[in-house]
């Protein structure tokens, strides 16, 4: 059987975009014939290289209007209803290392999709331990294993790697898609180019 | 005859994205049934506002290299071959204003094609009298009339207030496609829905 292609997702809890590919990647990936790489990290430590010590959408004012505008259009067009949660950004350091402690589980997706609606669908709350544990037990995965797992030094460590990585190779954002040649897509807007890129190339 | 659908194109000289705008809008809203206006402006005094000295693509290197690449995939499906310019951005000042003065002739939109396309294909310096000169002869406009009238204070001012009223509308970046109603879509990836939104409404 040859290799099937392979696409990175980098995603960030935070970010609305990253939601909208969260809730659909899957169904348009096997359709694809690709496997997915689910790779949680953070985009704190990115924008505060660039200066920024928040997300744009907070920074700059008519963006960030914008931003909820065009990400609940979106969300309409593939049957979900996105909300502004009451805090944005909210602190996603836990939910980010807790997708990270799922990796060899297998519950990194089933997670981070139940925490993704939490978040953006239903306006919850994304820091606070009681939502994480539902989204945890959601995912099958029992919360008084993964919250302990979430907090060791391996898989803190393994958080700071990729978002070295993730700077390293040029995200500067979220969602990110990445081909296995390299090829880098910004955006849930380029998640049909990043699949077919990954399948065939140029 | 019932009013034909109105959308506002909303484009900077200096903006690679608007440049593929630009050479396939027309097209697009003719199939459509939509009357466009061509509206320039510059979004330096904007940016300006927002505590930026240039084009977030020169300030952020990683968001720079990755739209050359980006406009230069999608510029590849539309076929038309974006090349990076010598200098970016380059003042679009004298560009805005002479698309501007083109408003009551009616040579606004081909003279900004030939522009872009001189720019951001040809890799030609848009600030320079022979590069302007060239585009305002292919679009069947006299440059020893355009180039003075672009200097008068009428289109000085009516440049001004465009770009007064594109920020009172929340307007940070470019292109952007303004329906009927005022609903606001940001970027050349978002000329097919803001086309059906002009004419259907969501």
């Amino acid at each position: 059987m040859p290799n099937r292609p392979v696409l990175d997702f980098w995603y960030e809890f935070a970010s609305p975009y990253s939601c909208l590919s969260a809730l659909r990647i899957e169904k348009l990936a096997e359709e694809a014939g690709v496997t997915l790489r689910w790779r949680p990290f953070l985009l704190g430590p990115i924008f505060a290289a660039q200066g920024w010590n928040t997300s744009p959408f907070a920074l700059y004012p008519s963006k960030g209007r914008y931003m909820w505008r065009d990400t609940a259009r979106r969300g309409r067009r593939q049957g979900v209803a996105i909300v502004k949660p009451e805090n944005f950004p909210q602190n996603s350091l836990t939910a980010a290392r807790l997708a990270l402690a799922g990796r060899d589980g297998g519950w990194t997706p089933a997670f981070s999709k139940a925490l993704f609606q939490a978040h953006f669908c239903e306006g919850r709350n994304m820091a606070e331990e009681a939502v994480l544990s539902a989204a945890l037990k959601e995912a099958g995965s029992d919360p008084n294993v993964a919250i302990p797992l979430s907090r060791s030094e391996e898989v803190k460590g393994r958080l700071r790697a990729e978002i070295e990585y993730a700077k390293s190779i040029g995200i500067f954002g979220a969602p990110f898609f990445v081909a296995g040649d390299g090829e880098l897509f910004w955006g849930d807007d380029r998640l049909e180019e990043a699949l077919e890129w990954a399948t065939e190339g140029r």
